[in-house]
């Protein structure tokens, strides 16, 4: 549906953009845990692709445009040649990794909400999906080196729920048929927005009720 | 077929409890973990519908019954508010959450092995992802949560077991052509009893012979 | 398609042996962390299937070999039995264990590759199912014990890249058209000799440049 609303250029453009900032992260965290060339070329794969390839499985696109798109598939190992010579410049960037990666989000986010509609999900299972897309792939990468999903831990700024945001907002657009290239763009920028605002303020989801800091267990 | 043996909506109340049982033992994990709101909320959903999301995408029923399904998409979230407001309480009652645990093992190891039998597969095959279904939820929460799966370990009660002998009846009962409403019930009583006695007198699994705890790793 | 090029019978035999030495290292495993017997079936099944089921589930294989062929369930339950009794024996004997290993990896990588290119993928595609059909089972096998895949450390000799190789030589005679029995061992044979002079002159990857030995993590 989206490829009726943008030229396919475009939204392939945008595609490949996303990929290549989560890929970038990937290769970083590859980097700091001291994995050598070829774990950063997985981690910096799996970080860009996992979300997509989770979703297209769920929905029955097989195989995944990550195994049918050549772009898709060299573009995160330019990522990881790339932090490969260049790890030290790029963590001095970090801040603009942040953006970058804030706009894949919004961006993937509302690609993979779109996308599960047009295969025949619910508008709930659809916005699911489209947050599965988009924090899938870091969730994935934080399993594979052994880490805490940096998603589901407290004291890491809002990641999710900009996503959420997003994904609700083309669901609702899909409901009242109103989705079209300025409510999608609308929808991608809000999430974008929500996440950098997020960085910058340190917003953080609370944690249960009750809970006491001292038998904190990590 | 379990759908010609029992009443649909009987079959949809039993599998939601299962479901709202394994989402309160991730949201519970979760907050053991000093997860945020939102970590508590992936986990419980996790928990709850992993071990079917990875039956159905084996045997090719997509999109899986999570996502098109909006009560098995809801009942992990209500698990997940109870959970993040009352968990000391939940907590406190842990002897009856690790009851209702029991029967969902019970439940969806009947289910998981019909459903895939439906599918076509063989009767090992099914009983292979009865088991599947009950116990890979569990495991999916465990790594999510960086730990090693419970499922695993030595040092916890029988959890496994029991599902299998559940899913070896169904796939016996299968095999003589003798699934009934009576023999399915017989085969999910049988592993929910089998899990209560295991936890009851702590019932474990041996270690490989000579082993040596000195060389203990963990 | 190797199929064709080899007796059916040959090929099953060769899976087998491939999937039995696999199961061995995941068993293996399982024994250094103190799993119980039913976590060592676990960890063979998982580290000896986990690359054809992830393979099978990208190119819409479903079910997958694995649940459909009671062959490749037994085998590892033999592995699992035989490490259960014997584990000292087997350690000892761990120089065999990995020339196995290495012969599975050969004929993995080739096999992968194959019925991925059957199925319609590309043949940069297919080539990295290959590669994930002979390394996931490990990566797999990893995670579920919660640790750091040995795929991705620097301190490991190398194991991706002769599955790289013969993966990449089968999607050359491919795309040349000249896969036959002769060029197919060749590649397997590649793949397996590189891996044992990796493991003799232990051949490690490099890290990322300037990488500062005192900021490691691990």
């Amino acid at each position: 549906m989206l490829q009726q609303l943008f030229s396919p250029s475009v939204l392939h453009t945008l595609d490949l953009i996303g990929i290549f900032v989560f890929a970038i992260s990937g290769a970083l965290l590859a980097v700091r845990k001291n994995f050598d060339v070829f774990g950063i070329a997985v981690l910096a794969e799996i970080t860009a692709l996992g979300g997509g390839l989770f979703r297209d499985l769920i929905i029955g696109a097989v195989p995944p445009a990550a195994f049918t798109d050549l772009g898709y598939f060299v573009t995160p190992l330019l990522a990881a040649v790339l932090v490969f010579f260049l790890h030290p410049h790029v963590e001095r960037i970090q801040v603009a990794v942040n953006v970058f990666d804030a706009a894949g989000l919004g961006l993937f986010c509302v690609v993979g909400t779109t996308k599960a509609y047009d295969y025949g999900l619910g508008l709930t299972a659809s916005a699911c999906l489209g947050l599965a897309t988009a924090v899938g792939g870091g969730v994935l990468r934080d399993v594979l080196a052994n880490e805490v999903p940096s998603l589901l831990r407290w004291d890491r700024d809002l990641y999710a729920v900009p996503a959420i945001v997003g994904a609700a907002m083309v669901a609702l657009c899909l409901r009242f048929d109103v989705l079209n290239p300025l409510t999608s763009t609308t929808a991608a920028v809000t999430a974008f927005v929500l996440r950098l605002l997020a960085m910058r303020f340190h917003w953080r989801a609370p944690r249960a009720w009750h809970r006491r800091s001292t038998v904190s267990e990590e």
